[in-house]
């Protein structure tokens, strides 16, 4: 972060998200000073490993930071700006704007209406703190603003690698679904250079029956593994022969993302019964519900066998707006949370793996009502249970408030796995690690000033929030042993 | 606010709601003062239209402050106390207090009983401020404040479109059903009086199988319009034609306030079976149900028509206490919020509606479990929709907080409509007002001292928030125009 | 509080829990001081009562302090820490760790994982100041403390009732189930000694068709009673005199510990049809709660005879763990709280009995979103309906706070009944009111400063919470009478 360090800094305050009362400001700041040099572990999110790969050049201010970010875009759509004008790429055909400079002033002339968003501050960050930009994003700046970045973009600088190792990323996890080839990963596995950028297995593609590719992918998944996917032998055997490639090709860890938290354990007959019929097309949704159901369950087994945490992210309805499903496709700011019963959804997940302590399960809730209710006072006792950070629409400055006041108590700090940023936009990695650094050691500076943590005790727990846990809940400090 | 305005000041701190940390104090205090001289825009309540048709004086204190006043009595109920002593009109002839002392003896006697409340918050501000009392309510000074409320009220000064000009009201909308003959309206429209008072169309008692009058009023609505009302496109067109009328005398929007947030799209001949079983007065539950999830969206169809705003107030479990609903009547405190799923509910209605940028649709919960999670995700991605205020029980410091902090970083300020104070207690008008402005006051100055938010946005998103939302959301900054 | 007053408060600072805001924490600290002193009123809970019965002396610091207390064992089982190896008695056989000094190493070793939790506050509490223990612990100084609690333990100082008197105990109430001889209360009774030991009335064992005991124990009611308790009639007249003995032996309330807060009113038929079945124990999981549900009911309708306070306490899923119930048996940390529907489950039963206001039900949540949603309107309203403290896992300062901030507005402080220590661990009782008292004397202090209210009126608010309300609530100032 060298380029014109010095200016950009009237717009984003060396104190911000710290308490106003000077007795915690002061305390958060020097927890803080503790923390903000340590390098970002970054165990889950969704930048594309072509990036680290190929390390080119990025592309346009408007592609580099407006059209990969449903944070961005789902607000300007909220207030009446349509997707084509913003350029996002449309699935079927529909033209949109091509011209960059073009989707660039529409946003600058609308970022008042990030207000008090994390999206103004993560942007912010990353045009004053990686860009250098000196002045506030607004439609009189917009195409000052542009040119500038588009020199930054041009110069060797802002290379994807250079930049992940000017972020002092010490490991990063992307996400990739069980069939992919991992050819970005070999790439850079293979390349020398020493950026840690490992896969994660998601297996969503292949396990869930509603899943858009999931026959076509079952059939690739034959192929890849030799194995008869449509006998349930065979499939369970490929789905570990799957696994044990994205493990040697650095994973640590699997993902599932499912809409509810159900999950159940099925005969071998129900199992090969409800498999015919998913890779026949024709589960009906209470049954396919029962096939995810029991399909975590066969991951957390093979989870204990072959060490690969398990991260589970529930509790979203997926594109729920299908005009913009048609148009774009997904992940394009049309998911919403739903209400979740991990109490009695996690009931036979838990009691299957959950006594396991060399078994780690990370659950993600975008429930808050859940968080003091139910995932707490689980991961407060069974030893595999582990509780993600806040997630999504709550990985802000107030849902990490949130999730702090109403885990901590019950669970404490240590069935935490520190912060993810999960993100698909570069530039807010740093951004979001910073957030989520300064609401801790605000959140701890509150319980020193309130005398019920010492001041080593804060230090202590922010390094290890920051640094320690998610080193420690992924298996990013040690080989992945297969017991 | 002339009478006595140096006196009761000691009751009502000039920095009340502002917090406690000089520093947001004094900005909090900057910010208020930008916009505590501002009109009222109060575009949803439920004062008697009658009363600024009429300009008649107010009855006596009880009559004025008690006994229309649900928040009033229900405390009182909680704590032993029958609505028969309190003077509320039985609906069944059981006799009830008649003398208007008693029953003010009996509140100020009780008065401690609303501490913490905002009641008592408004109550304060109707006598300390409107009033000129100079002494705390309790039992030994219930008689004097009597006295002197009685005094004011026999003076001019208390003439209701006094008080409408001296609160400084731009626009307030009544409430009223859709076979209402809008009589009041017509006078005040026709009396030459600036005062801006218009209604509201309310189609519940004709589109709500389950409302006590749906069979009469639909009769009613037959021959005020002279359409077939037992038949589907009858019925509709009569429904169109009210809100016509509606608009013509003022309206800018409709109102919908339904036990759930369920919406459905039905075939014109289920429409037509079920509007014929609930003319008879023979739905199930699951069909009245279905018919007002239809008739939704129906309503909805009619805005992107004829360009009238979408309430939708949902959540609520009406007259929940039978003993009371039998004696005397509604609206008696005995509703109460419940679960709502505005995920799942309101996913046909928005499929229908959402992507309309012309369209608005501003929605209430009563489940704040809801806001981060369903509503605010659900407001910062679809045009159409916007999120209703903190409502009923959460109009009130604390309710008002929690809304901000878990609304806004998903859903930004400029999803949000301003304030409503949906009173029906004349007084508590600029009460429910003075709250609001400042809680957002304070909640903005925070964001200000933790370096979220420059003074200059703050004070700019204050003003929006308090003059410019609402009066834009409603359309009351335009005239209404038929796309 | 006598052993080493001057020693240990550096590890508890005297304006633990009160704001950093140096204003607010003047005034906390005024109120605080102001209720310090007041006597203890733990009206619901679970110590022992042969200890105040026998008043022998203690066992060893592990069995004192670790073994009996779940909200600490289920932390350290919860990072991987075996029952066994923390002695906590199996029910099956299993051999655990019988040395207490191993225990308490582990325990000590073990004890950061205990920050930022109510567990350590209290904790701290029992060691510095009721123990005088000067050091804080850690596993280097495991075994000096455990030598000093052991002289402790020792000492007459340290006998159960010199305890209880030493805490300003007034009145403790114990909970035993309805077939209970209570030969332990019996014994205090009739010792002379002055201490009030009061038990509850808790009848979830011949109420809950699936309740482990319930066949059992249904006999023996019917051999304590004389009653044919397979008869409707007699199963009733049966119950009543179990009140009676309970009340005669000092109890003034009962409590009832249901998974949901489901309930209804039955036929008589309908009633002995499953009774005969629950005898038979062959419930359905349907026909158990219809039964449960009715049970509410009867009791509820005995309570407005013989003037017994109502306790409720739902919404948690027993036993979550099947692997700890069949080693370690009930209350071992797997109870899990669930979502929770008030409005329609308590609907028959407030429509019965909830417009008497000589009739008190206490109602507890574990789903913190019913707070302001549903539990405070309903109060706020229903003259018997009053609402239990925070509890259990909210039991914290955190808990409180959202109690506090979410129910006052609707429900207003005299809806509310004080605070519950709930616990089996002695020596957290004066430490769980303090906390209480701190937290409470913060929040109000927090409404002072805001002008919210007067100090007097904080002063006034702060000793009705601390003593007057549960006196009150649990008619404990009065004899009981039957009406």
């Amino acid at each position: 972060m060298t380029i014109a360090s010095n200016i950009g800094k009237a717009h984003l305050h060396p104190d911000r998200l710290f308490s106003a009362d000077t007795n915690i400001r002061a305390v958060a700041r020097e927890i803080y000073n503790s923390i903000q040099g340590l390098p970002i572990i970054s165990p889950h999110g969704h930048t594309d490993p072509r990036w680290y790969a190929e390390n080119k050049r990025f592309d346009n201010p408007a592609a580099f930071l407006v059209i990969p970010d449903h944070y961005v875009f789902r607000m300007l759509y909220s207030q009446g700006i349509e997707l084509e004008e913003l350029g996002i790429p449309s699935v079927d055909g529909t033209p949109v704007e091509q011209d960059p400079r073009k989707i660039w002033r529409l946003f600058a002339k609308n970022f008042h209406l990030y207000r008090g968003t994390p999206t103004k501050l993560w942007m912010t960050h990353s045009l004053s703190e990686v860009l250098g930009v000196d002045e506030p994003l607004c439609e009189a700046s917009a195409d000052r603003i542009y040119d500038h970045i588009e020199a930054c973009l041009a110069s060797d600088a802002f290379l994807p690698r250079t930049l992940f190792e000017k972020f002092n990323i010490e490991a990063l996890a992307t996400t990739e679904f069980a069939v992919d080839t991992l050819e970005h990963h070999k790439t850079i596995n293979s390349s020398g250079w020493r950026g840690r950028v490992i896969t994660t297995f998601r297996p969503d593609d292949i396990t869930n029956p509603q899943h858009p590719l999931f026959q076509t992918n079952i059939k690739i998944l034959g192929e890849q593994t030799g194995e008869e996917t449509s006998r349930w032998t065979g499939y369970l055997e490929a789905i570990r022969k799957r696994r044990a490639f994205f493990k040697e090709m650095g994973a640590t860890a699997t993902d599932h993302g499912f809409p509810t938290a159900f999950t159940t354990i099925l005969t071998e007959t129900q199992c090969q019964n409800l498999l015919t019929k998913a890779i026949a097309g024709v589960c009906t949704p209470e049954e396919a519900e029962l096939f995810r159901g029991h399909m975590l369950v066969e991951n957390a087994r093979m989870s204990c066998d072959d060490g690969l945490v398990m991260q589970i992210h529930v509790g979203c309805y997926r594109n729920h707006n299908p005009l913009i499903y048609k148009h774009f496709g997904q992940d394009k700011g049309c998911d919403i949370p739903t209400r979740i019963d991990f109490v009695n959804g996690f009931r036979p997940l838990l009691n299957e793996v959950g006594n396991n302590p060399n078994m780690t399960i990370i659950a993600f809730s975008l429930d808050e009502s859940s968080y003091s209710r139910e995932i707490a006072p689980l991961a407060g006792h069974y030893p595999a249970l582990k509780i993600g950070p806040a997630w999504w629409f709550h990985d802000s400055p107030e849902g990490m408030k949130r999730y702090r006041r109403q885990i901590t108590e019950t669970a404490g700090f240590y069935n935490t796995v520190g912060f993810n940023d999960d993100t698909r936009a570069f530039l807010s990695i740093p951004a979001r690690h910073d957030v989520a650094r300064r609401v801790d050691s605000n959140f701890l500076a509150h319980y020193v000033c309130e005398h019920l943590l010492t001041l080593e005790e804060a230090l202590d727990i922010a390094h290890d929030l920051t640094y320690t846990l998610p080193r420690k809940a992924y298996k990013l400090d040690t080989q992945v042993k297969t017991p």
